[in-house]
């Protein structure tokens, strides 16, 4: 015994196999195994990467396949303290049965209901709220996108109505070959979409309508947010409240930064694992503010985002660490999520430094 | 002589060659001749449907063609009353040196500025402003497409503040094997985005913001738009405002109307030239009204949209008819634009006589 | 009783409604009715155009739809001489037992087996061998282009074997929101891909080779084919030897037909219903030939190529022609196919007046 | 002076970025430094991973950014014992004649003709062609696959004809924004594609004809290809032929990998940076033998496949090296390039130490 924190992961697709590499990188917690349902390259990289590998049925033999297989769910719930259900939509619903017979701890993803947990999770915005419960639930990536760029308003006041419109990925890449749109955009009827409402579970009170819509790409979400302010605010002043939140990194097409698929190139050129994007991708020239309102773009990678934020609900849920702020710097630290992207960009070290200085000389510092 | 205008089509492109044929389908009009500046099948089929062609350049020997050209860009500007500009941005500015001196009249597209002409133009909102103007411009396909759904809104004074997102189609289908996107997103950062100043050269003190992105498609724009209104308005009286308002017909998921392509397959279901669909298509079912704020989204076409348009301004700058409606009409019924595709929807006639019978009896034969 | 073949379509989907419009535009044939067993826009356009519309279930009142429904599938049944099957993949077969307990005819499409009926079907290959029959396959889209194509070679024996690589498109423009590829290409494992073998039932004993893939657009396929032959020929002869072929045309990127995406547009342009291109689309600057091989590319665009091939069907399974050339000839006429999309190239008739002259004036004709 | 040879990369963009990271991981060379001529988010990497920068112009003043230029051009190739010129198509033949004045090497890349080095290069190949020559030419990403797959047939006598087709990308993911190809495939109207007779410079007398075209992806290149064979050979000698081939890996439609979006996904899991995929994946499903052809499907990645070719050339031209299989080794160790991307398949080391025993026990290593 290590003192780690044994973690299971339920469901080794896109979001599982990110968590697991995740966790790895934690010197605080581990991986105790992964559940597979379907024999595919996918769970043979589990097994070269040392995960122990169990069936996700209750039938350890209901699964042909070619590597070692160290039981079903039922026996690596037995071997860990908190469980991750990466699961399909609905299934953790069902899943938690067994979590809770089992009395282990469960975070569930933002397919399932706010209900599955009664606590809907975003790092920066209510840590706090997941300390040393039993189950939470990390909301998905669109609302997780819209959740910490809101907190840096709403924490100030400063909304007094958010519209935003999410065009949404068709598929994820892994699986393009056999879903996807061809040649379309299709919106959704509902108004508003799921989001807005989603948002107020983990910010609660916040005015948000959203409307969204699914077009024919596989890289990323893409959010057009305009928010109504409470009062007339500078364009300074909102810039400096997105530098201060955790996990928004400022791009600029300035830089080449143009498109979704130019800020996933800068992911591939950065070395990121899968060339993932975990913070949320602000246009920093597109920020414009006037009178009474803020009007931003911004792009949500919907493979990754959540990962960092399922790290810190784990550390809140086993109480590892009570304060909010020191999990995210601890984990920001482990996977590398930055406030900078490029060298000549401001470090959040250097905004700290400068902060007490006059603007005018922050600005010289700053692009 | 038998009295039709005589309209020249400079550039038989995307728009001139739709403009040529709809000119064609009216029998106060008539196409005195085509320009081109690139040999190829587009051309081909000018000379098939009868057009006379000349060359766009004013070297008669300078495009190398193996078919009849009867003349250059002079030659044509002698023979017609009207001449539709249909270059490419920023040529029709040139051309206009040459219209001015041999004092015809001419329209130019969404492409040149509004200065080129005083006069932007969508004929539902101001056809009086063209009458026996010089001048004209026939605003942008997506300008055109919010001036039309804006201005039914606008002329009842329910208008606070319009907030538009405009996701535009990547390139148009004949150009898309050299141009274009794949896979990706690019937002514009300049907000606003061009087309919110440019509806106020239409609707003069509209109060409209709009963002816009490109995606990676090609068969239309896609607008999402929240009106904030002057006053709590029923979804009802919104409805029947666009019922009321020409060149808009609603869509309906329920009939399998959920994106872009399944519009433009039921274009190509009901005959349309070219499956162009002249019409903006509103998904009724997402048509939704709040206490304050009106939710929507709608499909611009942007090869059709400004054809009829374009056929109006026509009449209004030769003067031939002064009453805007009574254009809009006549166009519509040469093209066949509608206010309803389906044969269960309710079609402008059948709801002028139901509209002074009891909202449940109309509400029985609408959808 | 006018006399008329009165025609059945079971399924009103991509091929059904375009039968149904090919049936209506000959003279000799007429539709009973269609089916249908999802209410959507589609069947809205088929009652909008007159035809009497069944559930393609038994139960009649199984389907809720706010059309006039005629009856089921079994009554059709009794109103038809003749029934075309364009159900999806497989439920042909079932329905079979329907139409011989009724003793009708019925022509199913190519996602039958060839032992449905035992006479896979190409008019221009061997319309002779379904004479009155009762069951005719026609087949796939692929298959169907390759017939045609390998046709004009095989009948003069210059065929020593044929391979090809087929890059299908990934699904049709109506339901590309909901099923498609993206930014991918997915190969076929199995080799040969079935169209080789099922060339085979039409052309026996063709040497032929095919292999596949799923590319991310839903325009058309296309084919690229290498033709090893048992002598060395001139490109001139197998030029000739395609002019002379039905449904087959040239197109040439010199015009500007560069893609599939052009010669679609071209389609439009030509003001073809649904922008169907009925030929076979062979690019004539690209037919190359050397020592002992000819190479070629061409375009099967999926949802029409086999509508002209089931009007043909029609009339020999009738026994109301028994000449296939003539039958050909008149679907061609009553459809508009052509030799020849473009006015500067040779139509047919010019083709067989010059034949006779010597093969300097034919070249100087042709371009 | 550490007795490294000092690589100087021209061109800091797709391919120079790979090339200076694939040279930083070898012991025997190191980055002297890379040019830039256009000032992004890329560039700023090179800076990050502490290249030296020059620009690619001999105005030092030339660029405009706020980074440390250490120079010119000029500069950079005094510092150099060879340069590597990444240069856009066609700008290498212009370089060359600074390289020529300076005296150093130079390598170019498959943009420039064969003409500019006389040695055109895949290290498996022609390995020593290449020793202590100043100029040489990597073939580019489409003929390198084809070398490799087919030095693994033509070595044995094998051939008799190839016949290739290749579905090419449109464009890289990094200017997907700017260009590309929607929803559509263009056809190479030159017969031969010019890679038949590319692949001829390296491998010489291959009797080889190659079709292409541009399909709407941008993840790799595809290509089938139909080996006609001097003697009927088993599916297994064919397929050892190819186990024993540097630079060609097995992938399994059985292990989902199914497409070429997969074969990435695969990549991305593996961890490589960038997803490089340096391999010719194979798929072996597909792989079918039949009396006297070889039909095979592969994906070639452009992105990435030449770069462990350059790394070759430069030991092979500095006469580091002079065996060719030791070279490949060396690179291949330091990049991670693999026989077998999953663990149950077979690694080369054990398919050394099966082959010696029978068949039947290798056939039940191998999958």
């Amino acid at each position: 015994m290590n003192g780690k924190v044994r973690v299971g992961i339920n469901g080794y697709g896109v979001i599982g196999k990110r968590v697991a590499d995740a966790v790895t990188l934690q010197d605080d917690m581990e991986v105790a195994g992964v559940t597979f349902n379907h024999f595919d390259y996918r769970i043979q990289i589990a097994v070269e990467r040392g995960y122990p590998v169990y069936t996700c049925s209750s039938d350890r033999m209901a699964i042909d396949a070619p590597i070692p297989i160290m039981g079903t769910l039922d026996d690596l719930i037995e071997q860990v303290d908190i469980m991750i259900d990466c699961t399909a939509k609905g299934v953790g619903a069902v899943n938690k049965y067994a979590y809770e017979r089992a009395g282990i701890k469960a975070i569930f993803q933002g397919g399932e209901k706010h209900e599955i947990s009664g606590v809907s999770f975003t790092a920066q915005v209510n840590y706090e709220e997941a300390l040393n419960k039993q189950f939470v639930r990390i909301v998905s990536c669109n609302t997780t996108g819209l959740c910490r760029v809101m907190n840096a308003l709403h924490k100030r006041s400063w909304v007094k109505k958010v519209r935003a419109v999410l065009m949404r990925r068709a598929t994820d890449p892994w699986e393009s070959h056999k879903s996807g749109l061809i040649n379309t955009v299709m919106p959704e009827t509902k108004v508003p979409s799921h989001q807005g409402p989603d948002v107020r579970t983990v910010i609660k009170g916040l005015n948000i309508v959203t409307m969204a819509g699914t077009a024919s790409h596989n890289l990323s979400h893409i959010h057009y947010a305009m928010v109504e302010t409470t009062r007339p605010l500078g364009r300074d002043e909102v810039r400096h409240a997105f530098l201060e939140e955790p996990r928004i990194a400022f791009i600029n097409s300035k830089d080449g930064l143009v498109a979704l698929n130019s800020v996933i190139e800068l992911m591939r050129d950065l070395g990121r694992p899968r060339n993932d994007l975990w913070e949320v991708a602000v246009w920093e020239d597109a920020l414009t503010v006037d009178e009474n309102e803020i009007y931003m773009v911004f792009q949500v990678h919907n493979e990754a985002i959540t990962i960092p934020e399922t790290i810190d609900a784990i550390r809140a849920m086993t109480g590892m660490e009570t304060n909010g702020m020191k999990s995210i710097e601890k984990t920001d630290l482990a996977l590398g999520i930055t406030k900078s992207f490029l060298p000549h960009n401001i470090s959040p070290a250097t905004y700290q430094s400068e902060r007490s200085s006059s603007k005018t000389k922050l600005e010289s510092v700053l692009i």
